[in-house]
Parts: structure tokens; C-alpha cells; sequence
């Protein structure tokens, strides 16, 4: 028995995943997030399969200590190399945020060629085309890695010259194939969106997956009779968030992008779980 | 007693070490290297002490099970964050990569005017501050962190407009203090050498700590009779790599690095030691 107003684990390799936490606060108000940065870690998307099993592995461990009733992987990477080894470990709904937005891409291109961008690790697994291709056989999927985006949002340079030159190379070899959409494939991606708008232009859909995976959380919680109960009472703040390290940077980042202030991160030992 | 002929271990959080390697096996040649690179943690430059004294004495204690004569801390974070504190902890030599170019900094300004570039962990720590005011009260430094500097490096823009951009930006605050000498503190801007000889002019002394480590290195030998016989017999490759994530990226990137190739990286678990 899994109990509906226990609240729901999202976790991420840093800050990033907090575009998700601020879809799933936006479009599903009642729940209470318990949410874990691994900034100790950070970043995940140049790492290997094996290691990033055992990070995800020690995080859904420190996760269910807080009794959590579900799991939202809040990162690309985490999502590509080890969801679904976690979700049949798991007696508890695991999601990712890949499949949520793989099924919009594929149902919103009209020409049947889809980019997607991502880390070295998520591009490199080919997940994004291996599941779209599952969903809609016909289409060509074309997958490039961004490594220095994920940096450059976290200096702030999100409306810049040097960022509009790294996205401008990146995406030309998108744009060359003629795709009319392109999936976000890295949390930190939609803090890029306008650059990216202005560069793909009006007709190429962009994807967000966090939004997307918002969505999908509603749906698998409503259908569980997992959706926590409104007027159900708790103690303390309704979200959490816990880090691996550095926890005052973290907060800062949290209260820029969240649509309330996080009062307080706490940090914790990941590797003892 | 400490053998005299066994290895020397090196290790940093990731491949830029590999530039202090570099330059022991051109300067020490007789000189075996125990290199361990922490590319399932990489980078430290954004973590806090706590996370990467835990690192270095993880780090420290494989390498004596390789049973090193001494130690180089090729990390400028590692160094400034954990250095004296492995130091009064071990009873082998370990020295760090700051001290010695913070030596050559001081005796090459003229007008005691130093700029310092590095991690935001390491500028943030005032290491190179401290110890070179130290060495020389009168002098004034000032530190700029460049955390773009490394993916940059990595994603292998080495001589590309983008990253002269960036450059530009980070060193023209130095540029307006009139230095006359830039510690490059992080071992992978030795790879941007050029970059920012172009940036900061003729007339301002670039300081590698690497290079200025092995000297040091050399002396530390010598002055304990720890020197290596270069007639020593040994079994197997002369130097030996490990890392924690990613062996056969770690050995393309030091194969185009290092003056010899790199036949073997062996992945280890660290967080076992």
C-alpha cells in the first residue's frame, strides 16, 4: 500500500532537474516535492553507464527514506543509462523524463525528422531514437551533443553573444537536415529556449520533456489513485531539497528558476546510502 | 624507509594532471608515474572542501596500495582545498602544484602586480594569495576564475574564435590591473597557452605550474636521496594510469597529451579506498 499524500522524489545530477520540479509545482499544485541534486557528482552526462547505475541506485535508496510514493528521474542522462533497471528493481512508479518527451516529438512532426540535443552520454546511448522509433517506425532521428551548454547555463550566460555562436555551430548541422522539431534532451536546455527559437526559427516545434514529464506524472498518479489529497495535512515545508554538496549555491540557482523561494537545501552523504 | 626506485603517484580530478605528468616524464625521465585521474568525479572546481578532502584521502590512500615514494597533487582545487591537511596526515612527501609557480610568479614580477586564473574553488580560496603574499608582502594579486576555461578545453576548442571570446572577456579585467605576470592555475589551461599569449601581450610572463612542479619535484628527490637508479629493474609498463569512470576516452586524451602512449587505463572503483 502506497500512500497518496506521500510526497514524490525527483532527483538530477545538479540543479538542472529543477526545470522539472518547476513544471511538475506548476501543473500539479497539491503535491509536495522531495528533491535530490547531485551536485557532489555534477555532471553526470561524460560518465559511464555502471557509474551513473550506482549513483542512481544510492539516490532512489536516500530517496525512500523520505517514503516517497513515486520517482521522477529529472535527468537525460540518469533517465538514457539506468531507468529501466531502477523502474524492475522498483516497487514504486519510477519515470523518466524521455519517453513523456519522445511521444510529443513524434506526434508533432509533420515531416517525420526529429533533432534532439543532448549530453555526450545521453546522445552517445541513442535512447531518444531507439524510443521514438519504437513509437513511429518511419522517422529519422538526428542526435547531437551539446557539451558546453550545460556550462555555460551554469555561468549565466544565457542571453549572449559566445552562446549564441556555440548554439548557432551546434544546431547548423540540425538545421542542414531539415528537421521541424527538436527535443530538449538535457534538463538545462529550456533556460536556452528564445536562443534556440531564434535559431531554429518559427517552424521547428521545440520539445521540453520536463513540461511533457509533468504531464505524464499527473496522469500516472491519477491513475494509481496516487494523487495526494489537498486538504491532506503536514508538517514542516512543503518541498524538500537535499544536495550532495555546496547547498547555499544550490538554493540560490533553486529560487531563480523555482516559482517559490527555497528556503533551505540541506546536504547530505550520498555515498553512505 | 621509503624505496627510493618506487613509483611516483600523481593524480588530479581528471586529464589535466596529465600536463604536470607531462612534464615530470620530460624533466625526470628515470622517474616512474602511478597516475590516477577521478573522471567519475570530475570536475572539483565547483565542490566544496569537505567533498574534496573526502576525494584526496580516497585518492591517497589507492595510491599507497601501489606503494608510491611520493606524492604530487596535480590539481590546483585539490591543492588549494586539501594540500596541508593530507600533508601533516602522511608520512611520504606530497606536494601540490601551487607553491612552486606561486614562487616563480613572485620572482618574475617586476611590477608586483600578479593576476592568478583558476577554478571557482581555487580563485575562491585565496590560495594563491595568501601563499605569495607570503613570499613577498609587498605584492598585489589579483584572481580571476574562468569556469568555462575546462569544458572548453575538453570539447577540444582549443584555437577556435569562441574560445577567444571567452578568453578575452576572463582576462580583460586582468588586463585593466596592468599585471605583469598570469599564473595559469588549473591544469588544463597550459593547453590555452597560445591563446592567452596573444590576449595578454609579449610583455606578461605566463607562469605554468606545472612545469615549475616537476622542478620542484626534482629537488624534493634529490634532497631525500629518493631519486630513482635509473638502472633499477621494474616489471611491466613504466607508468601505470587509473581512473574511476571512462578508461579508454582518459587513454585518447593522454595518448595526444603525454610524450609516450598510453597502452592501459585501468578503471577502479575509488570509492572502495
Amino acid at each position: 500500500m502506497i500512500d497518496r499524500n506521500a510526497p514524490v522524489g525527483v532527483f538530477d545530477s545538479g540543479v538542472g532537474g529543477l526545470t522539472v520540479a518547476r513544471e511538475i509545482m506548476r501543473q500539479l499544485p497539491d503535491e509536495r516535492i522531495i528533491y535530490f541534486g547531485d551536485t557532489a557528482r555534477v555532471p553526470y552526462g561524460s560518465k559511464s553507464r555502471d557509474t551513473i547505475l550506482r549513483y542512481s541506485r544510492q539516490i532512489i535508496r536516500f530517496l525512500r527514506t523520505k517514503e516517497v510514493k513515486a520517482i521522477v528521474i529529472a535527468c537525460n542522462t540518469a533517465t538514457a543509462l539506468t531507468l529501466d533497471t531502477v523502474a524492475a528493481e522498483s516497487d514504486i512508479p519510477i519515470i523518466g523524463v524521455i519517453n513523456a518527451g519522445a511521444r510529443t516529438a513524434v506526434e508533432s512532426t509533420r515531416n517525420g525528422r526529429i533533432g534532439v540535443i543532448g549530453t555526450e552520454a545521453t546522445i552517445g546511448s541513442g535512447i531518444y531514437t531507439e524510443v521514438m522509433k519504437k513509437m513511429k517506425p518511419g522517422i529519422q532521428v538526428f542526435g547531437k551533443s551539446c557539451p558546453l551548454f550545460c556550462p555555460l547555463v551554469e555561468e549565466g550566460w544565457l542571453h549572449d553573444p559566445v552562446t549564441d555562436e556555440v548554439a548557432s555551430r551546434y544546431l547548423s548541422v540540425l538545421k542542414e537536415k531539415y528537421i521541424d522539431t527538436l527535443v530538449l534532451g538535457c534538463t538545462h536546455y529550456p533556460l536556452l529556449r528564445s536562443t534556440m527559437r531564434r535559431l531554429m526559427g518559427e517552424d521547428v516545434t521545440l520539445v521540453n520533456p520536463a513540461y511533457e514529464t509533468a504531464i505524464e506524472l499527473r496522469g500516472l498518479l491519477a491513475e494509481n489513485g496516487l494523487s495526494r489529497d489537498p486538504f491532506a495535512p503536514f508538517a514542516g515545508e512543503k518541498h524538500q531539497f537535499f544536495v550532495s554538496d555546496l547547498a547555499e549555491k544550490f538554493t540560490d540557482f533553486a529560487s531563480s528558476i523555482l516559482p517559490e523561494d527555497v528556503k533551505e537545501t540541506k546536504k547530505i552523504n550520498i555515498e553512505e546510502y
